[in-house]
């Protein structure tokens, strides 16, 4: 899914069950409207395995999500399965949706012969519509008997709603003489501004780390990764990050390079939803250099991402470098606008806070090539902001604003 | 422009020079690229007025802010001309956009026999263009002839860029035995989403008042109208609000009236701005209704307008409300999900945080006759949330967003 250099990790195939122990599902049951699309889904943690989420940060959320917090607070991140339906996202569908998903996850328990303290629901889909009950629960059998540990591209393409790609990822590399693989999938494509977590992301990994580590790892994770990314500024009800661990213990001394990892899966996880965004033609990497401060530089980063007006230029192949400025301007960062330098791809833009002459024909035709490019394959739009001297420098993702989005999202409804 | 109730206040003709002894004019000087466009404007007021302004708060500004701020600072508010160019926003121009500032208020400031302390300038335009100096030096001598008390309509029309038509306005009205006029003229369009002050907008008023009491009034007044409109959540470089008072005194117990007077002129400028949003087909008219303070109000109902996904189902006529809840939900206020009710129009939508049978085909209907209406009159689309019990309600407006809104700014550029 994606390249990248690391003398530790390298990419496998088998997704969320490449990991050993962990097993997954993905079926048609009926909830999605159009006939045989797979709507619902499966992971299967091993026993013991840990696991941490987190969740959005709206207010107005869905009721799988408060199922969800209270189960891994109850039971120290015991979890071990996860249900996903697509086709309703069951918020705001008020008692019902509590109700529902606590039938949903006590059948999925029962079949599975585990706690049902130990299921957990998530939902994508139209705010406000019920999880088509009578058809999940009917899709229950099937779902476990179909478990596999091969199983991750059916899951991968049951959480999916608008977007177009399935978003799977693995990775294994050795920490000592221990063979460790993280695994992945994740959906995304509209309502996409993570506050915390995103849309719906899933990931696995096969060591075993005391809680508090695990913990505060797939914060900082979260954090440079789902939370960096924007489709189109709109924090979803559903926004769900799941991620167990489970397996051999792991030394203490691994634990950075074990980081590395699980930020290589979740950034390439995140990336793909911001380059699948919703009507878009490509990836948008925003770098944002010199910063005082991480967080600073995440700012600034994913305040030029997230502008209409830097997204609109970009799909129109037009070098307008005023708005990427007016946007890291207006990020609530201290910064000096006279230190700033800016490039788009490797064209140099702006030095010490003034435009350079550069030749716009080239830029454009730069720009061209990524976003004329087919679909099926986006590239990636590269800009980089110099603000000082600072000495930390950090990443956003983000996708250009089409004519496609309007026509996707005037039109999706119930 | 716009109607409203008010005992006091009515409606008339002749927007910024409306009011006892404020001049301006409006004259073609070749800044914009197309030839004979009206691109300078200057507004002129009696002697003695007071100015106050508020301006953009994004780190990346045009130097002629820079310009302005520390003029009305060193002279007390004792302003008495703003020159206005459309075509090129002279921001990021580095030293020069400073220079060329202070040259073109010293030409005015000769030409009218004022002080060049005395004279403001506001650049609207492509960001990174410094203006024609030229050009405009050569128009000195004309847009200062062409000063004269009907002269609104032509500045209007000069401080436009993309925006399809000029927003102008002024009211009168008693207090006391005196007759008070109050005028206002504004530009928007695009970058949209003021921080403290709008793309352009200029207000006068022919009394005199104290400079706390004017400077404070205003300030109220803008976080209730052009403070709580956006078309893209993209805040400009150049946003200026700059208002002039100055004539007779005005005695104390008249000051809420006039205030009043102040917010009617103010919000139908904004909302104009909203309407006359790039690519847009309506306004958005959002109250917030019960919440635990006016700022409260405030954010949540400029977060829904703000919501890309909102106002492309307004744009498609669709009564999509999960929407509405979810940009309600993100806003970063609290409040009970369970207590909301809401409205788009007249139909109930929800109460008590949950959907209640409404006839779907009705409300698209509904929708659909302010979104399909003819451009050049565009209505306004209400949405009601009442989030709970509490005492303030407010209001923020925005517009719809259409494929327009993309193909104008990915193809408009310098």
């Amino acid at each position: 899914m994606s390249n990248f250099e690391s003398s530790t990790w390298s990419l496998i195939p088998g997704g969320i069950t490449a990991p050993d122990g962990f097993q997954a599902s993905g079926i048609s049951a009926g909830l999605k409207t159009a006939g045989n699309k797979f709507d619902l889904a499966l992971i299967l943690a091993p026993k013991k395995a840990l696991c941490t989420g987190t969740f959005t940060q709206s207010l107005v959320r869905a009721k799988c999500i408060d199922l969800c917090i209270e189960r891994l607070f109850n039971t120290s991140g015991r979890a071990r399965a996860i249900v996903i339906n697509s086709g309703q996202a069951n918020a705001c569908t008020g008692k019902r949706g509590l109700d529902d998903s606590i039938v949903a996850t006590r059948a999925v328990a029962k079949k599975l012969g585990i706690l049902e303290s130990e299921v957990l629901l998530c939902s994508t889909g139209v705010i406000g519509e019920p999880i088509r009950m009578q058809n999940l629960l009917k899709g229950v059998d099937l779902l476990v008997n179909s478990l596999s540990d091969v199983g991750s591209r059916d899951a991968a393409k049951a959480i999916l709603t608008t977007d177009l790609i399935e978003k799977e990822i693995a990775i294994e590399g050795y920490l000592g003489d221990k063979r460790v693989r993280i695994g992945g999938i994740a959906k995304g494509s509209g309502m996409i501004h993570p506050n915390m977590a995103t849309m719906l992301a899933f990931l696995t990994c096969d060591v075993e780390l005391p809680k508090d580590v695990w913990d505060s790892m797939i914060k900082r994770v979260v954090n440079s990764s789902f939370n960096v990314i924007s489709v189109d500024g709109d924090t979803s009800t559903n926004d769900s990050f799941l991620a167990f661990c489970g397996g051999e213990t792991l030394d203490k001394e691994y634990f950075h390079e074990l980081e590395i990892g699980l930020n290589l899966v979740s950034t390439t996880l995140a990336k793909s939803i911001a380059r699948d965004g919703e009507g878009s033609n490509c990836l948008i990497e925003v770098k944002v250099e010199g910063a005082q401060s991480l967080i600073d530089a995440q700012i600034i980063a994913r305040t030029i991402c997230s502008s209409s007006l830097v997204k609109t230029a970009i799909h129109g192949c037009d070098p307008n470098w005023g708005r990427i400025l007016a946007a890291a301007g207006r990020a609530g960062i201290r910064f000096s606008p006279d230190d700033v330098s800016l490039w788009i791809g490797s064209f140099q833009i702006m030095s010490k806070g003034l435009p350079i002459a550069f030749n716009r024909k080239l830029v454009s035709n730069y720009m061209n090539e990524i976003v004329r490019l087919d679909t099926s394959n986006k590239e990636t739009l590269f800009i980089c902001l110099r603000i000082g001297d600072g000495e930390h420098d950090s990443f956003a993702w983000g996708c250009d604003l089409s004519s496609q989005y309007i026509h996707i999202n005037a039109d999706y409804t119930t």
